[in-house]
């Protein structure tokens, strides 16, 4: 007995995709759920295998006489004839192979057509030029796909044609004009191969399977699965699927049309989709009638519409998803060509799931499962209107996502100005300072020409939640003239312009956007989501603000609250760069001593939005020099103040003051206010002591320099005011009656004496506070694992340390030996074009590298403290796939930007339902 | 029965020293090997701890009497008897804990004395002056010690009498004034304690062994514990040693003295010491006589000095050192008092250990494991002589050892132009660049007073083993004017200074000092040490001159040859930076065109020096624009131009063109010689060109930045050049019949993509070469271990790479994220101080956190390479302890500097004869 080849719609199995194809398999699986789909076969895959297996080629043996009979089968479900001169079989041949494939061979539509089965189908249809159009698009069609006769030769004739006919257009073209053509063709066919056209319906089946098969070797499918790594385990060899054709052009009781089950723009529950009466699909597609509505059909077709509708919850019942479908009536009878699941956007996605779980189609699961979680960003942050095109004047890097639009403003000084008379303002810089902080709440996004992801500008405005696009390095800034320049573009303060944080693109003018939608539907998918994860999803927030912010999105807490952040506000900034500057401990005791109250309060604003959920607070980590202005504006500021002093002592006329005083309106008005040369002595002086230690502090490597816990030991009174202000927060908030979780976080940590040093403190002021308020306090205390040393010592650290938090950030730059503002720059595209790193490990966790890194730690950790918690606070704390990994190497939360907390959630809930598949050599 | 508190000399356990104390236990090993102590009897430390457990403070049952019994025991061995009116025994009384420390209780001497027994002694001695000042200093001794009587009290009964008898000194004191002193002692004590002086021998015995355990838990001795970190496992309570006292003052047949078994200032095989005849041991220490050398004992008193012959061979018999010893004869009897090993300097101590194998007293073993390794860095470079005591004028850091004398110069041309002349020259900088290297070559040493021990000038000079002191902060360097100074202290071109890299020392004027001394019996040692080994050791060596100096200090190949070294001569340099600044690959490659056969040279040279032993070159590793003139320099370089175009052109004479032809002359010599403004322009362009690239490959973080095979990918033109260099160089020397083993070893690798991309240059160049030169090429390929990713993929790694050298310098900053600069200058000596570190890890390898590392990565390496050979190229690679933990991980060799050679062969035998203990947690 020979191998079964040849598979007919009603017996395939339609999970059987190797064998069948996806296209195959689709067919068979509509077709036994009782879908009316045209009759038809596949011939497997296997049949293509030993095909090109064979020295040959030879089809193997019985694969013919199967698809005979098959066809036979096919004709008598259709009540036509293959290659019968009245009534006759048309069919379609496509390929198919278990991945959708491009490179592969295109359709043969209406193959049986001979000059016999022609006026059998002009008396079926009673359209001659429809009947004709169609022979000659079968003659050209199966001469190049089957004959490999030149599309050219095709063209040269239809042209002539045409030109002699006088028509523009195909449509121009009369069924004398194709009848013509088609004989033409049938010469062309003939020139080219040296043989007639094969005018046997069986014989051009035949070459048609041949040539199906063929293509799956050649060169192009070749490349194509070379190109994107397509291996045998995932595709291999193509079916080939033979269909009945049929025709929505037979009359007023005929017609074609494509559908969605469900509104793939706003995710009603609605059928939703066009069609046009009398005619065929591509007249869809080309456009030349409108199509109507579906709801139409109610009115126009009752009993068809009826059967429309019964589809649609066929569909539904079946695949558990929006379905995107086509179909053809011919003739009354309404049948089912193709589906596949329709593309929505996330609010749509979001909406059709919660609800088919509401109707008991789908489980929660499945509703989970099936949006990927990058997907809801659209529904997090305002975007572009997708029907937006236009160029943007140029593209930065984008660093924090969503769309802002406003004013340019080249200055925080004056961006607060003008944001305070209510104008939406984007602040334009080089690039950013501390003490710019109050231009950032002043606008509505940042954008900066030189910076990478980490700059300054892209760290706060992702803290923020505010677009901000850094490093576009095509914009010329100056910032004295108020202008910019990119390219031939040119705007100035008070120019509209937008820019869009999730792409980078910057633009002239306003562009169309859409708001965030945080709809009810998505809540009710994230309290799933939370019920199915193990991972807490967490929150960096810095203030209070944030704070209120996280719990919006649902964040179980702060995992990641920066203290340094705080002293950047505008009343802070001066007391902490006096604290910088003091030459004591006496002096810089009293700036803390100003300090202290603030941070207090901060920390209670923070824990009163958090009640009663954890709030993770880090010491200080950044290096102290941030908190100064550059150098190179110090010393700018320095040579200003010195010119003024000049003129304002009217002892010498320098030849450029009248230059200056033109200068003078546009500097600062610090340098502005003074009119005192004893004044300005003293700024003087007071700039070039900030001067002097800025320059005392430099670094060489300022990434792995005097920061964090190494600056904590340097300058104990700096942690412990800052330890002071929790607990004092803390306590003034439980005497308010309202509960809090601090948890006290060590930075930069390296090794446990470091940890050991800071306790002692933490213990010392405990005390205090607990004496003073005459409460006791319950707080955590643990360590950022950001230092390789610290993941190779976890074991010992967990002995001081109740908690631990990864900081990715850090530790990839370490782990890699890079810097990220220098390899973002420099040579990590490089590296990424060159394959030499798949992805950018700034944005997805390494997790061969940092992520084996990682895992040691948390094992080493926990054998030391069995049930240590463990986070991860660093930027890949927010991305699905490292989340994923979080979860496989047992981490306790991830903590996340604020806008970012929805997504974690439900890539955590994926990570818990997708199980714990291991990333990593497990054989440490 | 009681326990046994009590042991004589005869029947302690010489090794038992935790039971015996220090002290005790060597007498009882000296008294049972045969030697002349005198008698006497040890009180356990068991006893101590059992006393003061005792809340009553009593004795244990038993101590009393044992000791008693132990005394007469004693009165019969020496024929004495204690409280004796004749003949009467006296006793010293001294603690001894297991270890030796400070702050317990004094020794107690001529115990047994009183009115009675002083009559004894004096006419037994005939010297009534000695008798009553032993007497005196008995009561004062025990009176301060044992009773706590307060010294001042002593001391004005004393100078009362002194001053009575006009004398000046202690030794004006007759008999008659000592007497008196005695009863107004008595009359002290008295008046002190409210009691008598006890005046029963056997109470007096009791009082101190009661002393003696009180003063372990006084408070001096509690803190000294305490500081010193001396827990109970290591010293715990002390012994009391009770000895008869014997007397070198009993006439002509008496005397005292010490002596060591060898010269111990050379080593040679000769008894060596000193002694008095009728005297104390106190009389030699305070130098009233001039003892005479023992040589003239073999004349003075023959029989005692065949004696003191076979004193010394049973002391070396037994204890296998050369032995530091305290002899008294007492009315012609030998007796020994103390023995220790004795100190030597380096060159004795290896003569005297190569002698001893040789003489059969000890084996290779013990020879290689009694000298520390680090000791031999007295022997290999030059030192200070250790007489010389004069004060610094600075101390900077110890950045390149040995001691350097010169003439300060202060920029390198003209240190260059000096030292043409036969001066020696010290090239005093601010810091140095790699356009000073010729000023190094041309140099002694270095002193800089900026920068770290990785600085460029620490870098070099370790690299070429000239002295370097680095970041002499004190000493302030004017350029300009040829001039520095440090405090009130100045010195200009032309001022012979010192310089102390060893210590960091920098002195004025020529300091004495001592060659290095590379002896046969240092040779000797080494061989042994190398048939000791399983570590190899390797040098690191640059150019052909240091790979000879290493093969001179034994290398067995180099383990690291850095190819950018090769990039600083003078005349390379600028075609290295015209490669730099190449807007194109076509100018690039033109520049690499020229130096592409000046590597190749260097090569070979390298590769005939070595032959037949392995060279491992380094591709390029340091971020490109380390070679460029810093900002700054540029900066000024183009204001000098642009004044000095001013002035030829003669259209503007500024005010201050005199002070800048002043200048001028001082300036480079490039800068004066133009004299044509075109010429000036066309310099101007030139290093605004530089100045721009300078600026353009500015780096936040240089170390984490674009650097080593990042760069190599980025310009493969750069390492195809070196490749080509390397392996032409090989083919060459292989043609010439020369042996050559190249190891091809890729720095800064963080993926293996990264290696199989330049594995791919590297095989095609190998065939290229071989066809060319028709020979086949037998080298290696292999990667540096210095990033972190590199280690945590190190099993990857090994697929790529044939071998792996670990790169602990950089590495080290990448696990404690610790920029070595920034750490060394700002926070690492306070983490030491306050002991958060123990040690610099840039100078002694972590072992628990890089180490635990380092050890993952060898497993992870020959779990994919079985037999891969690992090394470690870092600064730890030359010290003793890193090197122990390199043998203890299995790595296969290490390298360190040429002149650190000899000490790593050293600790390679030490690692390999005290065996693989396991420095960090095994349980991985």
């Amino acid at each position: 007995m020979t191998k079964k080849w040849v598979y007919a719609f009603s017996e395939g199995d339609g999970k059987n995709k190797k064998l069948l194809g996806g296209k195959g398999a689709n067919l068979c699986e509509m077709t036994q759920i009782g879908l009316r789909v045209p009759p038809g076969f596949v011939i497997t895959t296997e049949a293509c295998l030993a095909y090109l297996d064979n020295p040959k080629r030879q089809l193997p043996e019985g694969v013919m006489d199967q698809v005979h009979a098959a066809l036979v089968d096919v004709e008598k479900k259709s009540g036509r004839k293959f290659g019968g001169r009245t009534n006759p079989l048309l069919v379609s041949v496509r390929s198919g192979a278990a991945m959708s494939m491009p490179g592969m061979m295109d359709t043969i539509l209406n193959l049986g057509l001979n000059k016999d089965t022609l006026q059998g189908l002009i008396e079926q249809t009673g359209n001659e030029r429809f009947c004709y159009d169609a022979y000659r698009r079968f003659i050209q069609l199966f001469g190049k796909v089957a004959l490999n006769v030149p599309e050219a030769e095709f063209d040269e004739e239809f042209n002539a044609v045409r030109d002699k006919a006088g028509a523009r257009h195909d449509v121009d073209l009369s069924a004398k004009d194709l009848a013509d053509i088609s004989e033409r063709f049938l010469v062309v066919v003939k020139r080219s191969t040296g043989r007639p056209f094969p005018s046997d319906p069986h014989d051009q089946l035949e070459i048609a399977i041949r040539a199906v098969f063929n293509s799956w070797g050649g060169k192009r499918a070749v490349d194509y699965r070379r190109e994107f790594k397509i291996t045998p385990e995932m595709a291999n060899g193509t079916a080939v699927n033979v269909v009945e054709m049929v025709f929505g052009n037979m009359g007023g009781d005929s017609a074609t049309g494509v559908a969605f089950t469900r509104d793939p723009g706003t995710g009603e529950n609605v059928l939703f989709g066009e069609y046009l009466v009398n005619a065929q699909g591509e007249d869809v597609v080309a456009g030349i009638r409108t199509p109507k509505p579906v709801a139409a059909m109610a009115e126009e077709m009752p009993d068809l519409h009826r059967q429309l509708l019964d589809l649609r919850s066929k569909l539904e019942a079946h695949y558990k998803e929006v379905q995107d479908f086509e179909f053809t009536i011919e003739k009354g009878t309404l049948y089912c060509l193709q589906t596949r699941n329709g593309k929505m956007n996330a609010s749509a996605l979001v909406r059709t799931s919660v609800e088919m779980v509401r109707e008991g189609l789908i489980d929660r699961r499945a509703a989970l499962l099936r949006i990927q979680p990058e997907m809801l960003e659209q529904l997090l942050f305002p975007r572009l209107d997708p029907r937006f095109k236009e160029k943007p004047i140029t593209n930065g890097l984008p660093a924090s996502p969503g769309v802002a639009v406003g004013i340019a403003v080249f200055d925080a000084d004056r961006a607060e100005k003008r944001g305070r008379t209510g104008e939406r303002v984007i602040l334009v810089r080089e690039e950013t300072k501390p003490e710019d902080i109050h231009g950032f709440f002043a606008s509505q996004g940042i954008l900066t020409s030189r910076g990478g992801k980490t700059s300054h500008a892209a760290v706060v405005a992702r803290g923020m939640g505010k677009p901000c696009v850094s490093g576009a390095e095509g914009i010329h800034v100056d910032v004295r003239m108020r202008h910019a320049r990119a390219g031939d573009k040119e705007f100035s303060e008070g120019t509209l312009i937008t820019i869009d944080g999730t792409s980078g693109a910057v633009y002239l003018g306003e562009v169309p956007m859409i708001e965030a939608e945080f709809s009810k539907e998505l809540a009710t998918l994230l309290t799933w989501a939370d019920e199915a994860a193990r991972l807490g999803v967490m929150a960096n927030a810095d203030t209070p603000e944030d704070a209120e912010r996280a719990v919006k999105y649902g964040a179980m807490g702060i995992g990641l609250c920066r203290t340094e952040r705080m002293f950047n506000g505008v009343e802070r900034l001066p007391i902490m760069i006096e604290m910088i500057v003091a030459d004591s401990t006496k002096e810089r005791q009293s700036a803390l001593d100003r300090l202290l109250p603030i941070q207090r309060e901060d920390f209670k604003g923070i824990f009163k939005a958090m009640t009663p959920r954890p709030v993770t607070i880090r010491l200080l980590d950044p290096p102290i020099h941030e908190f100064l202005p550059s150098e190179h504006l110090l010393v700018d500021e320095i040579d200003e103040l010195e010119k003024l002093r000049e003129i304002l002592r009217g002892m010498k006329v320098l030849s450029d003051s009248v230059a200056f005083m033109n200068h003078a309106r546009d500097v600062k008005p610090e340098v502005q206010k003074f009119t005192d040369p004893a004044l300005v002595d003293e700024a003087i002086h007071k700039k070039r002591a900030i001067l002097s230690k800025a320059r005392s502090l430099h670094e060489v490597n300022p990434m792995l320099g005097h920061r964090g816990v190494r600056l904590g030991l340097t300058f104990p009174e700096i942690y412990r005011m800052q330890i002071r202000a929790i607990l004092e927060a803390a306590a003034e908030c439980q005497k308010a009656g309202i509960e809090v979780h601090p948890e006290i976080m060590v930075p930069q940590v390296c090794t446990a004496q470091e940890l050991k040093a800071v306790r002692k403190w933490v213990d010392d002021i405990r005390v205090e506070v607990e004496d003073t308020y005459r409460i006791k306090l319950d707080f955590k205390f643990g360590s950022m694992l950001e230092v390789v040393r610290a993941c190779m010592r976890a074991d010992n650290l967990a002995e001081q340390a109740e908690f631990f938090s990864f900081g990715t950030n850090d530790l990839t730059q370490a782990t890699f030996s890079f810097s990220r503002e220098d390899a973002e720059n420099k040579f990590l595209p490089m590296y990424n074009r060159m394959g030499i790193l798949q992805d950018n490990p700034f944005e997805v966790l390494d997790v061969k590298g940092v992520g084996r890194l990682m895992e040691q730690a948390v094992q080493w950790g926990r054998r030391t403290r069995k049930d240590m918690k463990v986070g991860i606070c660093g930027e890949h704390g927010g991305h699905p796939a490292s989340i994923r990994f979080c979860h496989t190497i047992g981490l306790t939360y991830v903590s996340c930007s604020g806008p970012r907390v929805p997504i974690a959630r439900l890539a955590a809930a994926h990570a818990a339902l997708l199980g714990g598949e291991k990333i990593v050599d497990k054989a440490l």
